[in-house]
């Protein structure tokens, strides 16, 4: 037991000690504008450098070779303790805030969900709205590599099928070598596009603050907003229509951001099947709720049905969760069908959440073929992704995780109800925490947030959030008594 | 195109002439009774007799030995065909009802969905009521069957997993030699428990005519009753035991009651790993939701409580769709819980809709041996039923099939919620349609029925219910190309 936990805390403590370093963005803030946060900030980085360090340095004589086991291990710990160390500045700060509320909305930034519990945002210091909006953007960060480097490497949920763009030489199967190598690469795509996307809405008429704080909770696809109106609150189509853009652009896996870039080609978009279906599946459901809209009397004109319609249903259906009206307010129909995309619109290796394109269109095909293989037989009709077939294995592990996702809903959704809350907040916001895209609908609607759940209902969502993020079986197979074995 | 249609028509007509003798029941006892409702079923029965036996002889010559493709398209045009057929009475005696609604009643009656457009059931003429219940009753025969002996020969949805108890020697391919031998020994069965129902409902304190007309849907699992109160009528803990114990009798495989009744033994039912996991099951859920009502107040008393839990939850786990309350007004985890249940609870080979327990046990030890090969990817965990291991061939079939019920639970659910209905009674009408099960929740929900509904979402209504009937596959794969190619 002793040495297979020590080598995954040694590597944890280190990446706790350099988390830390993120403390010091909002604390310089604060500092220089003398906001009421530096103490809570200044604790929040102590305490979570020297603990990680302690912890680094103590057991850094068991460091070894990761194997697998403990991959999902280290996962599951930085995803679980990481927003457990951000909450300091929060419980600190906030005197009526408790660690469960706090909690969620760390595990919601860093998840890249974006619900809050939080209230007042407009009016509080901006530094805590800068924490926010960072943990989100650094979130973005951490969901790159896992979905493009470390769940292939573990196997999870058919994954595998996942790394076949992935850039630079990743066939091997050691945990950590050339995982630095990836992630520098996608990094760069998203440091680039961050930039791009603040300068783009501060042309756009958003403060300097705003324009940052928002590109990262863009590029991350986290819809935390500084507002409580959230885009609302500017009513402005220029600054909309440059969320759209930035929406869609981190709705497509970044190593196609990155090969395109790399050989100034838009040719990796083109030939992604996964880019091509996601735009293709956003235009056509942007035109059917604006069109629906406009014959339910929500709209007077074609033109503003569209501009609501546009942005809401992007938010929604790429998982970030921003809102320019209350859509909770539309006849039902629309904000279901907008969850219901979540669910699989974002591609593989995007800052999105949901079960990914790439597995919908695997669990498409198989479906239509085991169809046409009740006529046939013996027809082989294999599942094919960019004229590759994909393995009996990969397939078998896709379906497998579509069980768990819809277990997970469906028990989720059952405890909540269980606990009292009404059935459509219960089933859109587990649907929305499962695929991190924040706001459900009824008292956990998008004019509304979650800080009227109870203790144990908020915990249930934060465990949700963790769940769809890593995927479900980086989780589950914790919980697995063979994990354990040994 | 003609040589592959007409050899289906004549058995279907020799099918149609051969159930237009069931009219001759309610014919008869409206005839003794001098009810008005005589020559509607007069009518009704010389059209069916005549243009099945026409459509029988016309296309006779063309007589062959089916094959897998003939089976899906002849089983579908029986369940789609036959309740246009036995509308007739419907239309012709009623003069308000129009034939989407009446379609709408003869489907859920064949279907043995037992959803009901009807209101006034207490006050409208006996035979009316005893064609619905008859409807159903033959309904359970024509499931048995196609449950235990067709789908599993068409191989749908990995059915052919179903067969592992299937008396009589059932390993052939062909569709129609064997067939008869099976359906004998599953109908010596279904008639010798639907007399004992009867019996046991008289002896209860029901009338000879009620008694019989609920056995008719208490084991064909259909649920339609001749009392708009459904068993809140009678009032009676004693005919809700007889209810409770002869729905879960009939949710079990009919071929495990054969083989017991064959070898006079209990062996089979203790052999059987489907019939245990359902009455555990059905026993836990039972005590979950009566402790459930009592800590919500809902009833005083444990007895009470256990009472209607017992009564209800079976009911709506089994698929039938009794109530002997409105358990709509209960907090709604209860009532979704019991849907819930409906989806998997009842067995391969029973009258019960849903899934399948057979199919869910599957589901779930695929889900589990992909858990654990995420940790050992070498390891082999088949999935086994009764020391048997399942074929990939087979979970692959269950798997596809559980994504079709899926997509199909909210396609269905989107297009009426699209058409206006609210979204709680779209989801479980659509659960409960798909499952056979009858009552949802809200307007579609146990103290109302289904004639809320327009006419276009009568019909969405009417095919979810043969589309979950007919195991989804032997219904969609005719809307696929192959199926018409050459
Ligand atoms: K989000
Ligand atoms: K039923």
């Amino acid at each position: 037991m002793r040495s297979s936990i020590f080598p995954v805390v040694t590597v944890l403590g280190f990446a706790t000690a350099l988390f830390s370093v993120s403390f010091l963005v909002p604390l310089a803030y604060a500092f220089a504008t003398n906001e009421p946060t530096v103490d809570s900030f200044a604790t929040g980085f102590l305490i979570t450098f020297f603990v990680g360090l302690a912890a680094h340095f103590l057991t850094r004589r068991f460091k070894r070779e990761l194997q697998p086991r403990d991959g999902f291990l280290l996962v599951s710990a930085v995803w679980s303790l990481i927003p457990a160390f951000s909450t300091i500045p929060l419980v600190l700060f906030f005197d009526d805030l408790s660690f469960t509320d706090a909690y969620f909305e760390t595990v919601s930034g860093l998840t890249t969900t974006g619900a809050t519990v939080l209230t007042g945002l407009d009016t509080m210091p901006a530094s805590i709205n800068i924490w926010r909006h960072l943990l989100s953007w650094i979130g973005g960060m951490g969901i790159l590599v896992l979905a493009v480097a470390i769940l292939p490497l573990l196997g999870v949920g058919g994954s595998q099928v996942f790394k076949a763009e992935t850039p630079g030489p990743m066939k091997d199967s050691k945990l950590t070598p050339r995982i630095t190598e990836t992630a520098k690469s996608l990094y760069l795509v998203y440091v680039a596009l961050s930039l791009a996307c603040a300068v783009s809405y501060k042309l756009a008429g958003m403060t300097w603050l705003d324009a940052f704080m928002h590109s990262g909770t863009t590029m991350s696809l986290s819809g935390f907003s500084s507002h409580d109106a959230s885009f609302a609150y500017f009513d402005s189509p220029a600054i909309e229509m440059v969320s759209v853009a930035f929406m869609l652009i981190s709705g497509v896996n970044f190593a196609i951001h990155f090969l395109a870039w790399r050989g100034k080609s838009f040719r990796p978009y083109v030939m992604c099947p996964e880019t091509k279906w996601f735009l293709v599946l956003m235009l056509v459901s942007v035109l059917l709720i604006a069109t629906f809209l406009l014959a339910h009397q929500q709209y007077t004109t074609f033109s503003e049905a569209f501009r609501f319609s546009l942005f809401n249903v992007v938010s929604v259906a790429t998982t970030t969760g921003f809102a320019n009206t209350d859509f909770g307010q539309w006849p039902i129909f629309a904000p279901l069908f907008m969850l219901f995309l979540s669910v699989f619109a974002s591609a593989a290796g995007s800052t999105g959440g949901g079960i990914k394109m790439l597995r919908a269109v695997i669990l498409f095909q198989h479906a239509v073929g085991e169809l046409s293989r009740t006529l046939h037989p013996r027809a082989v009709n294999p599942v094919r992704i960019r004229d590759t077939v994909v393995s009996s294995q990969v397939i078998s592990g896709v379906l497998a995780f579509m069980m768990m996702y819809g277990m997970s809903i469906i028990t989720i959704t059952m405890i909540q109800m269980f606990t009292g809350l009404e059935p459509i907040a219960a089933l859109t916001g587990t649907i929305a925490m499962i695929n991190c895209t924040g706001p459900g609908l009824g008292v956990l609607g998008p004019a509304s947030n979650y800080s009227s759940l109870g203790d144990f209902q908020t915990w249930v969502y934060s465990f949700a959030m963790l769940l769809g993020r890593l995927e479900m079986f980086t989780i589950l197979v914790l919980f697995t008594p063979a994990f354990w074995r040994k």
